[in-house]
């Protein structure tokens, strides 16, 4: 890593210093309008590499290297393959209907290298008839883009930041299957990545199939890749029983495409972007029911997907379509389990609506327990439940909550239970005993523990127990910067302790030109998003899904051995996860950790 | 008058420049606060007279003057009344349900005087049981107000103005009925006005009264007013004949009184700055159906009485509470008769619309002839059409016009005949023979004539035929430096002209200070407004009001000798009403002219 001065001179280089860049809408840190038009574009350029490439380290490397890595690691850009390191095959094993990936690397001698590769079908090694064909295949380019790194006492990422205060540097992340051709400069490694989500009607058995690399037309490797496929049978991810809430942000795809809220255009670059959350079996779809919900934290504020009018003759209407578009939209993806409704008691309680009266848009300070607030959320939350029950997802609809002073959080449920007392509530916060039979979806920080009792009582009344990890925690997290292992390690967790998912605020809050990079104005890099525009996956989302297929694999081969009254199968079980909760915390998140957990599993699955 | 150096050291002594003072928003000429907390003031101060005293011509004033004067004349402040004038009785002739003003004086000699007044019961003079009493009788001091002056080259009194361009003079125009008592500087005069508003059941016969005037609670003068009653009998305003369409602007009511538009308080204010209007016969409702349909050409700009939502799934929601609330409101206090909705074609093409998709209030920048345009409008006035014919009130819509382009105007028709081809249209502008038939409710420049057949079949196909004056007429009009005479000219104008009625496009658009400074940044002082904050009227409105009166009669007295066979009363009518149009437009516009008149009228109505 470079020191800040060199990061200073880089900006400076660049020739738009990052705080002037914000100031200068629409431009990014590298001068590019945001958006990149035409988009989608199928070359971008990432940013110049802030740290400098030591010619020593790649004296030794007399010719291209081409090899498989490992999906735990980021490879960087300036630095070398190992030199002794060579690995033509790769071996993987899945269940039917998993998904798993592999990662190969090129390191660039002297010369650029034109980079490009195939990848072939995955051929049944006992009978040919069977295939895993391309199109259940994802493969791309791993790219660079910027991050920085945690505070400087290490003990975690939140505050406002000024990017000179931090290291920056270009680390691998998002996986980019449009561009299919990459110059890469010598002295230089560039990683690729491919996915294979094999078909749950696959048949059973050893699959064997190739990766090729080529400069400029020329072949210059051919890496095999072999995958054993098991008999075991994942469910389609809108089946899996994970609780997964990463929070959606409609409003940053329609600026970063530069589109009209909700037109048609919008929705097509939705379908793209949005896949993956409902590919990793997302289960809630995030509405903003008012207006900046969270106080603009993000890049792109959230807008009220319910228009609030305030009548001349003083009475309040409210007008749910964007809101029905929006949900109607998300099931249509697949995640169609549960509606969260931001916020009753948002940031700043300062409630905007339309006024008639006036022609303005105007705002309303008020708050739990004022008769004002009362009056409002009554007709709205009227209002709502109406219009829930009509479309018939009042059963799914959550009146969601962040963290808030208990007493505001204990008006604000009086309130919700007096407009109808069976709405359902949310909360990602602390954990409050006195919250915790009103609470159906609780969501606590990681360090914090329901008592098993807690969560067994809540499974029996049917209510959601869950865990979040944000700039608070310096690990495990999902930081542009995190070993990706840790974004595996999520769903581990929950299984190991007994949760029924995670949660994560921020699925796409892009921040302005999010695939160059991924560094805000608040918290480490990465913290906004997982995914990048274009319908691009990342490391970090990819390793997210792998994690919960665990999860979901350990629920159903449980649930096998308790059928079977298989009680070794279910202590060997119980044992692996112990692993877990019985190493200090930042040796649980290690990759070795979880692939020895892998092991176990795949063992027990055979 | 003073010279423009003068104008602008008086504005340098107030403290504030008047274009600076425009920028401090809410702030008056005077340094006062806009609306003058707490509201309604019963004393407010007249800013100071640019126009200095001339002490010689106070000189031979010995003492306190007090004696009747004209309603013709504004008596200057700084000039005494006539050493030799001195009347103490004044004699009024009026129909039963007419209103009949006079003006007294008060010259004060050295001393401040402190002027209150004291109205009597009118008493019939030959049987004491009957009598007017002080209920019917509206009585105020004239109050001063600041104006300037035609444009300089006499012809006109359009275009920009910066005030020190102009003379700046005092003018008395408002009636304050709400001050009780005023302290008058020696050698200054100080008018006072008194109405009579003479009952329908009145008894017919000669009445007497007095208007007493104190000092500081001693008794300076008893002046006497005799009114004879005639036995004719003018009907309530909402009965009368003449078509009165004065532009109202409720939001220039909201900002004065700072109240919230379309509150209650708003309301009520409304309910006395409003009743001038319908006292005066007003016909017209304004109503605003797009935001700002004249640019802001006010100070205070027209919103839209309708909402205009476009929605995120594309389609058009309309909300017609504000403009029912306005319509009703008016129509209670009994301007019944029309609606005319501004503007399909506003002054500037761009419709401006709350974006629910963007939450936010948008433009739509499209022009008749434009799909757009018959996309928007047509959307528009089919819901318009259907709420009207729910309420009851689409015979009396107007879809209203200013002059445009004529190729503009038809095109606007086109899509109005498309939308519902019995919408009624009104326009305010040239007089376009093509466009006769379509327009319902043409109103034309005083200058343009409708030919005797126009007028005619107009009438026959149940169309009105107006006349309007603005500031391309430096007479006659209804300036606060405008002779009053010419506020009443006005209808007899109709009358001789068998014209319907007349309009102005502005009865109350406030400037920033109407009270205390009747000058704007465009146009001559007082073309934006007849009536004064406080339900206070003007010389300008009371003689208005009596020149619809004469209108009233006439067309009565003409209906009553023609049932009667009268040609000779028909033919003094005629007569009379012909030396009007005999007489150069400069002449024809004075007091002594309509005196002439009015002496004929009462000879035939008794």
């Amino acid at each position: 890593m470079i020191r800040n001065t060199c990061t200073l001179t880089l900006l400076i280089l660049l020739g738009i210093l990052n705080g002037s860049a914000q100031n200068q809408k629409g431009i990014t840190h590298s001068g590019q309008k945001t958006g990149q038009t035409p988009y989608p574009a199928t070359i971008y350029t990432e940013l110049p590499n802030p740290v400098a490439t030591d010619l020593k380290a790649w004296e030794g490397i007399q010719e291209n290297k081409v090899s498989w890595g490992s999906t735990d690691i980021r490879y960087k850009k300036e630095v070398p393959m190992p030199q002794d390191h060579f690995q033509p095959t790769i071996h993987l094993r899945a269940w039917r209907g998993e998904r798993v990936s592999a990662q190969w690397v090129v390191s660039a001698s002297e010369d650029p290298v034109k980079l490009a590769y195939s990848v072939s079908d995955l051929v049944h090694q006992k009978d040919s008839r069977h295939k895993i064909s391309q199109q259940h295949i994802l493969s791309g380019f791993v790219r660079y883009v910027l991050t920085d790194e945690l505070n400087k006492d290490g003990k975690g990422a939140c505050g406002h930041r000024d990017n000179t205060d931090f290291d920056s540097t270009l680390v691998a992340d998002a996986i980019d299957h449009i561009t299919t051709e990459l110059t890469i400069p010598g002295n230089s490694t560039r990683p690729g990545w491919i996915r294979v989500w094999v078909p749950e009607d696959a048949h059973p058995g050893k699959y064997k199939g190739t990766v090729t690399i080529y400069d400029n037309g020329q072949l210059m490797k051919e890496l095999t890749l072999t995958l054993d496929v098991s008999a075991q049978k994942l469910p389609k991810p809108r089946h899996w029983k994970f609780h997964l809430d990463l929070w959606q942000n409609p409003y940053a795809v329609a600026r970063y495409y530069n589109v009209t809220p909700w037109s048609d255009e919008h929705f097509e670059f939705l379908r793209q972007d949005m896949k993956h959350y409902a590919d990793a079996g997302g289960n809630v779809i995030t509405a903003s029911i008012t207006h900046k919900p969270w106080n603009a934290q993000t890049h792109d504020y959230f807008e009220s997907m319910v228009t609030w009018m305030k009548k001349a003759d003083g009475t309040w209407y409210f007008d749910y379509t964007i809101f029905d578009r929006w949900v109607e939209f998300m099931m249509d993806l697949g995640v169609t389990k549960q509606i969260n409704c931001y916020s009753m008691i948002p940031w700043r309680l300062s409630f905007q609506y339309y006024d008639q009266a006036t022609n303005q848009l105007r705002f309303i300070e008020t708050q739990p327990g004022e008769p004002e607030y009362e009056d409002l959320w009554g007709s709205m939350l009227t209002s709502f439940a109406t219009h829930l029950k009509k479309k018939g997802w009042f059963e799914k609809t959550f009146i969601a909550m962040d963290e808030r002073p208990m007493e505001a959080m204990q008006k604000t449920l009086k309130v919700i239970r007096k407009a109808d007392k069976n709405f359902k509530i949310s909360l990602a916060g602390n954990l409050h005993p006195e919250l915790l039979q009103d609470i159906d979806d609780y969501c606590i920080s990681y360090g914090q523990s329901f008592t098993p009792e807690m969560k067994e009582q809540r499974r029996k009344a049917g209510q959601i127990s869950t865990y979040y990890t944000s700039c608070s925690h310096p690990y495990p997290n999902t930081f542009t910067f995190s070993p990706p292992a840790q974004s595996e390690w999520l769903a581990w967790h929950a299984a190991s302790e007994n949760l029924d998912g995670f949660l994560r605020w921020a699925y796409n809050s892009w921040v302005l030109e999010p695939l160059l990079d991924s560094r805000f104005r608040t918290w480490a890099a990465g913290d906004t998003y997982f995914v990048y525009p274009g319908g691009r996956t990342s490391m970090r989302m990819e390793r997210l899904v792998e994690g919960i297929q665990q999860f979901e694999k350990i629920n159903l081969l449980k649930k096998e051995f308790e059928k079977q009254n298989n009680q070794q199968g279910l202590q060997k079980l119980e044992k692996m996860l112990k692993t877990f909760s019985d190493l200090d915390p930042q040796q649980r998140t290690t990759a070795a950790v979880i692939h020895a957990a892998d092991q176990v599993l795949w063992n027990l699955s055979k």
